[in-house]
């Protein structure tokens, strides 16, 4: 995922699509570090899209005579449940995309069939045997979009958020007097994230003993509302006075597709 | 991980010790949601411990000699500084433990090392080629005693933490209000986590457009202070009344290794 940066950084790409979040997983914290790594690129956008895996093989292949299923160990962990139904052989892959595309050319597939999604299928010359193979829980995948500069000027009528990244001097202690300077303006907090602060992971190590007292973070939080907007601005200079730093990933438009779709 | 929560629930073990974070890599994840899923287990210890990766051998095999490392993805990641001044080809294995074992019974390791604990080389007759192999940042994993019980009685002097987990209807919208309940009783909050809530991974799907509203969360508190503190007892009580449920994880004492033994 790290060429995904690497592209925007050496404009080979303008805008660059990484998953954030799986309503089921939980966030994609490899990501979010990549994010607060890479200075120059920020958050443009958010897409919240429903997850629809789809059981593929070769033409051809009944859904009786699938006895291994291949895929990614996230994609086979969504779709336990018909997985036991039909009680096959399961082998977890590092990409799902790469198993249906082995499938495809290496004609193995008379029993193999392959959790992916319905462009893998036309991409690769396969059948989708089931749609929405995964559990019933409703099940969605948050990502953002990324780029160098700041994204697509604000439409009337459009609503924003906002992702802000700092540190504390006093760690989690603090987080609340942080979230206070948000809500005391009026600014909603609709996401609160810490990952470990790589440059200091360990807040202060007793000089005397040698103990551990406290680990580092680097708070990211939602806000809703955009960084122009005098509450938010506001907000983020008050937030200045007691952060060690911060930096604005983006402000930008969230955007959710229909379950249905 | 998951056979440690076994063990505790059908008795045939007392105590479990599992990772919870890193102070590089972060949480994990996978055992915070075991213990939100075994509801009788119970937090009833904390143990923060320096890293001290060892660079592992046959008897008899000098530094110079190693042309391949072999250890686990996240131990490897820790080291990169010196496996890079060694020039030595990387191997991922999913267990450091079995890596060991291995290179110990197979007697393939007269260009092998591997990285591992000081106890697995004791254990499989290998000898220490290099003690703190890891980069030089602070490095410490916090781990997590578990058990069935409340844990051992309060000692005189003892400062406790507790953990809870909750759901909030408004989802993060309403967390300002929960830290609230607990900063304006004097309860420092020390830890703030979220996790995806299995049960009810969408807040609200939207009747009309099939559009997802919401991802809902359990969140999780670190608390300086025991459940049987009035203080912490009042907040509790004031928390449930805004909470879809709340669970005390556990009141515990936190103990911290020295980084120089």
């Amino acid at each position: 995922m790290e060429d995904a940066f690497s592209a925007l950084e050496d404009f080979s790409a303008d805008r660059a699509v990484v998953p954030a979040e799986n309503s089921v997983d939980g966030p994609i914290d490899r990501n979010l570090d990549l994010l607060l790594r890479h200075e120059d690129v920020n958050i443009v956008g958010e897409l919240v899209l429903p997850v629809n895996h789809c059981l593929l093989s070769l033409p051809g292949v009944k859904i009786s005579g699938v006895r291994r299923v291949v895929s990614h160990p996230q994609a086979l962990s969504h779709c336990k449940r018909r997985l036991e139904e039909l009680n096959v052989e399961i082998d977890e892959v590092d990409s799902a995309a790469d198993a249906a595309k082995f499938v495809a050319e290496n004609g193995i597939g008379d029993t193999t069939a392959v959790i992916g999604s319905k462009v893998a299928a036309g991409e690769f010359g396969l059948q989708v045997l089931e749609h929405n193979f995964q559990d019933p829980t409703v099940n969605f995948n948050r990502y953002l979009q990324l780029g160098l500069g700041s994204g697509s000027a604000i439409r009337p009528g459009e609503t924003r958020k906002t992702t802000v990244a700092f540190t504390l001097d006093s760690g989690v202690s603090d987080l609340f007097r942080a979230m206070w300077i948000f809500e005391v303006r009026g600014v909603r907090v609709t996401r609160v994230e810490h990952r470990p602060n790589r440059a200091n992971p360990i807040r202060t190590v007793e000089k005397e003993t040698g103990k551990a007292v406290k680990l580092d973070y680097v708070f990211v939080l939602d806000l809703e509302g955009c960084g122009s907007d005098p509450k938010v601005k506001a907000a983020l200079t008050g937030l200045a006075e007691i952060a060690g730093f911060v930096r604005v990933l983006g402000s930008y438009t969230s955007k959710c597709e229909s379950i249905r779709s």
